[in-house]
């Protein structure tokens, strides 16, 4: 999607993305309260405190690797789990296949992606069992060794824990993994009134890419090893891949900024409650159903053209649909004039 | 170097790494006033006017691309300069060698680095021809494609503009390319009191890794392509390496914030002026001239645990040899006490 | 596909594949009359003078590399036409997609197959052309840099010189190189009486995977760079993955052999020729026109049972469908127990 | 080492390398003693007896992986035992840093070659302590996971077993697990009069590249895997590589041939044999004991140039030293005339 330059553009008219909100407050005031010098990399206290923080989150003994970027999380994920001949399975419109410029072919060594379909980016048992049958095993086949899932997808529906339960069934019983890219974990999560760990390790997740950079940190993402053992690895890749940053505890503080007073879900659930509105406008415009904080809805070109005219920021996702994301920062004030421009068309 | 917390101790007694110092105030107020919503990745108004910016601190056309931290610069200015097949030569102690896991291997597809000695983490013209006439250049052999030199060297050391040159010569007549890793560029141009084209560019460096982390910015470096034409594929491996990040305003905030006023350059005379009374301290210990912002002397383990023992932070690299690092934010006072310490042993 | 032992299965029973069938007595005599010492790698005189071969029979200058398996020389050639962050397009069941674990990802560093579907496992123009139009091509997306087609097809199709020119005019226009895996480049261009010209660089193709084993040699497959000065990068890489074999001339005088007296085309008509009657023999039962040497017809598993309790080897290719390989060596006798067979089904 | 072409040379002028020499008849003969068609790949019958085959050879269970070439086993074994962010201890002149183009790096995913010196290219357990001692094996450093030692080395020195497992030993100790290059195995073996598990598991190898090219096959070698557990990863990779040539049976002949009535030893000793007198005709000028079939000597441009006028065929390795290599094949005449030459100078 291309970005052009939108400083101009009050708060109300953009629905770009939740990629280019502001940086809350309290995250910023984390950074600024990180400044005194401290050890360099992740030897740092704020970084060093990160397990037992996740730990507490999640209900049981976890190891947290930052992130700078929910790229390099998936990536770094996924190499833990598939080994440069093996095979992922994943949405055909996941990010990891439509948005990463080929991130996990680097860091997992040539791994491929295993393409397969369903409805607003969902995968169901099915559909991977499906894909999974038609994937040779022998030598001379890309054999599946982890699945990939999106929560909230693509196309902004939520997977509920027993769906993702199925799914990690279904990884147990054939001998896979399950990744769960949680770009907007705390969006499904808010959504969905459940516990972190139930949307997660309960539900058959091995790692979870954590994000927090399109939920208020800024440049701030977390991935959450469910078995710890994995960590020695992981930390080796992430060093290798030029994120280990040298000033991390800025990374730390802002993570640790999103867990205080559940702050992650105060503004996951912000940026649900304006997409609400945004839905009910859209009307039988609507592609799929406004589960957290993304309307996707038919627009015609020249009704595209006439909101811009308007002043309204939004991306087109090709064939007449549009994509409208809200932000934890975005009040119903803040909606409300694009949900009554919709409701005009 | 492992780096155990250190929130208590006061700047004076800090002198492990540059890299982990603060961030200067207007390095943070620019990440601030950075914060109103703009595009995504390197769409935002800040990130479109930095090939302007650097454009004018370097005397010519340049394209830069920002990367959140210094070893993601150096794998991927030098995977622009060498194939998967071919080989970089490097001093044997380069932060590329030794500090950054394999960084290179990554981003390049497997390219080798070709070592050599030279006094002080120093590379000559001599040792490189020698290296090179080594080297095969068959197919069985891995072929030289690149030459990484570091400067501020990783000891200390500065490499001058005429220097450089007789490298990069040295480099045009025998088809190699000339990356220099400059994440203390600016403490060397500012031992030198040269122009960042004189110490680039002009004495024949095709890429440079331009350094800010360690110099007051928080997550902040820039690759500066000489040949904007590079700029293509550059910014196709950031992205895939997880290294463009979506709010990437604030990076490109933090260079602007580096240069506006020359901040970079006074920064460094900063960092550089207080490592000057250390290395008189240090008198016959040291190792190497003090040109820039460190101190390599020697210390007995005694001597070391003493000072220690008086609450001093430095480490050791080994064989009685201790690291001082200054940093931008320390002033004559806060080198003082340790200066006299050094000179009461 | 599983390959159990059949030592003891007559030829007139084996249609499993032409990658399992005898050398040719004139190969098997070149390899003896080859073996007085001579240079290694590629030094000797039968490597050195393979260029010239090859290019008498494309009637342009090509270089040569010869590799000694299919799968090897199918990644060398892609990964001369695509960098790592690029993607490759071809059909979702092309060999390089099902059945090399990954080889192209391996050589090429970590490059994307796009694949898209097509009957018969052919591609069209027009598929061609929204595969590519899907693919985004910004700095998010794997961008499209060549386009492989199998010729024959991996269901025995032939595209035609017209067909293969209409592909290659529009890798042209969209600035995609072509590559043909023609692992049984002689059965199509013994099938369409045409020059291997025509059917190659004339038809837009950049690099023809030029393959022998299947058809008489035993393990020598030839690169063909249509551009001579690819060579000295595809010799590197060549030598990197190990295929640089020390008594390289055992591989070059295979491929002498085949083009002695075009035993090459003599081959691929044989096996073509046998082909015929099991396409008449499996009359309704027929998927696919028999235009080269495979037949590919519907089985249901009782009928599968029943043929193989005759004897008859043959691999089931699931759903149903059974396919049949025919052989250089094999002459209408030899066929004639396996068409009657199926004609009594 | 260019290789001009020498089919008019004579044996008894050639000392190239052993790996140019003729085939043996016998392996020659089981080459076409194959030749009935049989299931592809490794599913033949001849590949599915190496194990068997190698497990009475080496005294216990090993699983075989035959491949074409010796730098593609060496790179396939010691992919099995280093991760891509590790390294390999290596000598500073083995084939595997000098000779393979950066084939280790492709197969590992970008491990690095860890170099250390050692008279005559033999590692001894201090130089190993020393290197393994000096790299830090923190996340910022490449760890050491392997040691590939050369036997027989590359400057024709022998490995006794109790200096094998003297490393063995220092790499139990330290976490490492050990290589050994054994294009010449044979020879050394043959120089010992030892067992072939006496140089190999016994002394602490965990996989061995076990060597025929260079001694009488036409393109076979074998990675034995001393623990058969790696051989499902082996055989995706050599797979992935494109090593898994579709006639196996071609490679699985060979090496059942070479070990027929112990022709890998009678003719190791063959060669080794011829080397001897080679080595006295050099008397003072000889650079290291003849130990197997290498012959290291001083000699003066001129001299070479006198030697070549006279015919006979050597490489230079720099520096006014040549190298001799025997081959299988010459007995007492054949090289008799070289060392009378020699002496004569």
């Amino acid at each position: 999607m291309t970005g052009l330059s939108n400083t101009a553009m009050p708060t109300f008219m953009r629905f770009f993305s939740d990629n280019d909100a502001p940086v809350h407050p309290a995250v910023l005031a984390a950074i600024e309260a990180a400044n005194a010098s401290d050890a360099a990399y992740d030897g740092d206290a704020l970084s060093q405190a990160l397990d037992a923080r996740f730990s507490a989150l999640f209900e049981r003994d976890v190891a947290v690797i930052w992130m700078p970027s929910g790229t390099a999380a998936n990536a770094l994920a996924l190499s833990l789990l598939c080994p440069p001949y093996g095979g992922i399975v994943a949405h055909e419109e996941a990010h990891i296949v439509l948005d990463e410029c080929g991130a996990v072919e680097l860091q997992t060594g040539g791994a491929r992606l295993l393409t397969c379909a369903g409805e607003g980016a969902r995968l169901s048992v099915d559909s991977l069992r499906e894909r999974v049958a038609r994937q040779g095993t022998g030598v001379h086949h890309t054999r599946p060794y982890a699945v990939s899932i999106t929560n909230v997808t693509e196309y902004g529906l939520v997977y509920r824990p027993d769906e993702v339960s199925a799914i990690g069934d279904f990884c147990r019983e054939t001998g896979l993994a399950l990744h769960m890219d949680g770009a907007r974990f705390a969006n499904a999560v808010a959504a969905l009134g459940c516990t972190a760990a139930d949307l997660s390790w309960r539900a058959g997740v091995d790692v979870l890419s954590f994000g927090c950079t399109k939920n208020g940190a800024m440049n701030a993402e977390a991935v959450i090893l469910f078995d710890p053992a994995r960590a020695y690895e992981a930390k080796r890749r992430r060093k290798r891949a030029g994120h280990l940053l040298s000033k991390g505890r800025f990374i730390a503080a802002q993570l640790h900024a999103m867990l205080e007073d559940d702050l992650w879900l105060a503004n996951a659930r912000a940026s649900n409650a304006v997409a609400a509105p945004l839905g009910r406008a859209a009307g039988t415009r609507l592609l799929h159903p406004v589960q957290a904080n993304e309307v996707f809805l038919r627009l015609s070109p020249g009704e595209a053209a006439a909101l811009r005219a308007q002043g309204f920021g939004f991306h087109d996702i090709g064939e007449g649909v549009a994509r409208l994301v809200t932000s934890w920062h975005q009040r119903e004030a803040d909606v409300a004039p694009f949900a009554a421009a919709l409701a005009a068309l």
